[in-house]
């Protein structure tokens, strides 16, 4: 489908930034580092990493993806001031290509309530600060704020000062998410015609989802001429998140002729990519989510029994093939060997280290003893769980026995092992509950004396039939506010909420220090 | 905000027949009916009630629902045939308002690989069908599957033959979520301008989000001239599913300047009735869904505490308050007494029959003893639950006690009440397995010797805390490919599941009676 008169779109994904900052979506190091070799294998044009200057947390996962990364572009958010600025370089600078991302609010909402300034002092901090970043790095991208409920005159001068200092990329971002596609369209046309220099920069937009129309958005700025769109996979982010990623490619791709207008991703990575996102956070895909929900191509299964090809047409759009869910039904059980399993992690595309291949055999003879087959979906959870811990582990499952029923409370023993100076300590803890959960919690809690509130509990069945792998996301809050979530899984969804459990008490101690 | 300037743009909800044909989404008719007063309460226009012909379960529940409802207009959907439209009428026709709503697709595609027709066949066909509703009811509704990939020149007469033979609204369908919003404005500019008499009938939109832009399309088509949108709570439908209703009011609210149109909805009904439907089906709301997920309106939180008012503005274009999200924390707890719970009910916006409250406050003692709070949210959940079950009950759990650890395989005790000539008779089953609901399940199966496939088994936490209420869909198949689904409410898991799959049983049981 190339073709000369084809424009092409650069993704800036931003599931690692503005996607994870959406409540439940907090990745550690391991797992953003994992999440950004998929999303360059994916192939992304530019990856913001991180808001460098918010936690020194940030820092290092900006600065670590900066140094792993071979062709895709890193950026660094950062308000418009010297010190955010510097840090955000400091992150980014070993990067084979590095980007800073200032941004400032420009609408008159955002300048009287939030920053107190006025236009004018607007304007001067914009060029001043676009100035001060291009003397440290090349590529700029400078982020008008809420540019949605800006007034368009001033809005253009803001573009016009930031390409004038050194933007090559100017966003325009739908803050809240209040605009519609043909509002989009005709900002983004206005802009194109009445910013001095706009020749010299692309136009980037980023739409937010909190009346439904983000990806439509984005592609109406595409259509009127932007250049790059922002978004995350499975349209994480704050509130009602950002445009999704795979909506745009595959609205891209399925309506080619009429956007005229191509990306470098590589479609066939895009169920993978928002699979794992979806894994490591614990936050699920919708069953009618658009291109990657577990219904999006469901009447493909009756259509596939009676193998008429004639039938696809009429309902059929894209296949599920062109965004990368296979068809492929060769299932490992325990009998299957190692060749066996490299052969079919090959097949799905994984490319792991020698270590992590160990560890995943590992993990999936465990499985395959619990489990009669074992699917491409249970292989899928069980890798998306390999992204390391990077953090020291306080405490231990060491073993548990919870027991429920109709006319009594539940309750349970459980083993944990915790972290003493020299070595590990054994210790018992039992609990009485309304459930089995609880009661398991329960007995955890007599053990750490510690009394989190569990803010978010969630279970789901990640394979299919009764004996499916279940994955349990706890988050907890201590009483500082800190909030962590901690992953499990287990065929057992005891052990799995007493696995996730422990994980986030883990993280939520290595954040006290 | 009301204005003589101001278009009244009615809300076609389809929730109950496209939305419905979602899988694990089907309803029994105690569901429908109680989503039915539902939905009149919210203030749709029309209630499409399902398919009349396709069962004798969809024509007994479009039948209850037009008996039932008092002001809200009830269709039923009929392919262009006398039987089907003969099948719709008598479903209908109790129906305060009634309405016979006709489809023929109109596409190429779809005229060649699916219906063997011309286009010629097809016109005479429209107006044969048509005509003959008409002779029924006085209210017709006339959709051309697949209009988005239709002739425009032939949809137009396609429209023409459908209103020159009694049709008083003409639906055009984007039936596989194609097209955008420019196109869809184009596409009623077109038709309202080239189909003759079409002044006599009112356009009617009904879009798919395949591609991401359903909403948007359907607000497109508004600005177009279009006076009725079809639409399903929570977006649910066909493979990525329908426009969300939730999104196209509050964006044709939030954007009424830009739109210059209102609906007949009461906003503040908009949360509740979109949770309702998510515990009837157990299709649990995505976080970041726009308008009603959980993260939707969690920027609230901070600024509420903090209370700095101006501060909303800088990121909130609605309130949670506008789509009935209440800030009420008045929590129930077991010393509650049924005044309070009576008076909590009415401020929750809940008006139940006195047997139906009974039952109601039933479970909540049940529940306040095993839960220190009871909150809004515990008993939404609860009262998702009261829908009765309009079938008889082959199996009853009368007990269950299930064990599980670390150490050895899961064990399960499971008494189940199997319906007996003279009665019940009791029957106990055990079972091993990986994990615990895996050997609970094995222990019923144990029991009834039947061996369905756990097609899906989800589990959510409705509430928070490890105390939460959980609450568990199963959906089973059988070998002769009937899928029903099952629901379980319970502060203990297993619990849950065990009512979940029984429930299920008892549903497969019936169909295949």
């Amino acid at each position: 489908m190339m073709s000369e008169f084809m424009r092409r779109i650069k993704i800036f994904d931003t599931t690692l930034r503005d996607g994870e900052q959406s409540p439940g979506c907090s990745m550690n190091l391991g797992e953003k580092l994992e999440m950004a070799a998929q999303l360059e294998k994916l192939g992304v044009d530019v990856i913001e990493a991180g808001f460098a200057v918010s936690s020194p947390e940030d820092f290092e996962s900006v600065r670590q993806i900066a140094a792993l990364l071979k062709k895709t572009t890193v950026a660094s958010l950062a308000r418009a001031t010297k010190s955010d600025i510097d840090t955000a370089f400091d992150a980014v600078k070993e990067a084979k290509k590095p980007r800073i991302h200032v941004f400032l609010a420009s609408s008159d909402i955002h300048l009287q309530h939030k920053l107190h300034m006025t236009r004018e002092e607007m304007l001067q901090q914009t060029g001043e600060m676009v100035r001060y970043a291009k003397s440290l790095v090349q590529d700029i991208e400078f982020s008008a704020e809420d540019a949605s409920r800006t007034d368009w005159e001033f809005l253009a001068k803001v573009y016009e000062t930031a390409i004038a200092n050194g933007a090559n990329v100017i966003n325009v971002p739908d803050t809240v998410g209040y605009v519609t596609p043909q509002e989009m369209f005709e900002m983004i046309s206005y802009l194109k015609q009445h910013v001095k220099g706009i020749e010299q920069a692309e136009i980037s937009v980023h739409c937010h989802n909190d009346l439904g129309m983000a990806a439509a958005n984005s592609l109406a700025s595409v259509r009127a001429g932007a250049a790059q769109v922002e978004c995350t996979l499975n349209g994480i982010g704050e509130r009602a998140g950002n445009a999704s990623m795979e909506e745009i490619i595959m609205a891209l791709r399925t309506r080619q002729s009429y956007y005229h207008a191509e990306t470098g991703i590589d479609t066939t990575n895009i169920y993978k990519s928002c699979k794992k996102l979806s894994a490591i956070t614990g936050v699920p895909i919708g069953p009618t989510k658009p291109v990657v929900g577990a219904n999006a191509f469901a009447h493909e299964a009756g259509i596939h029994q009676h193998g008429v090809l004639n039938d696809r047409l009429t309902y059929e759009i894209m296949t599920p093939e062109s965004v990368g869910i296979s068809h492929n039904t060769m299932v490992l059980g325990k009998h299957s060997g190692r060749h066996a399993f490299d052969e079919k992690l090959k097949a799905m595309g994984y490319t792991l280290s020698k270590e992590d291949l160990a560890k995943a055999f590992a993990d999936f003879k465990k499985l395959a003893d619990l489990k009669k087959n074992v699917t491409d979906r249970d292989l899928e959870a069980l890798l998306a769980g390999a992204a390391k811990l990077e953090i020291e582990e306080v405490y231990t499952l060491e073993s548990y026995v919870v027991s429920s029923s109709s006319v009594n409370s539940a309750s349970a023993m459980v083993k944990l092992g915790v972290k003493a100076p020299d070595g590990k300590e054994i210790h018992e803890g039992t609990g009485v509950g309304a459930g089995p959960i609880n009661a398991a919690l329960s007995a955890i809690d007599a053990v750490t004396g510690r009394d989190y509130t569990l803010e978010n509990f969630s279970i789901q069945a990640v394979t299919e039939g009764d004996d499916a792998l279940g994955e349990v996301v706890v988050r907890l809050k201590n009483s500082g506010g800190t909030v962590v979530s901690g992953r499990g899984l287990d065929v057992d969804i005891i052990g799995a909420s007493l696995q996730a459990y422990v994980n986030a008490m883990n993280r939520m101690a290595y954040k006290a220090e």
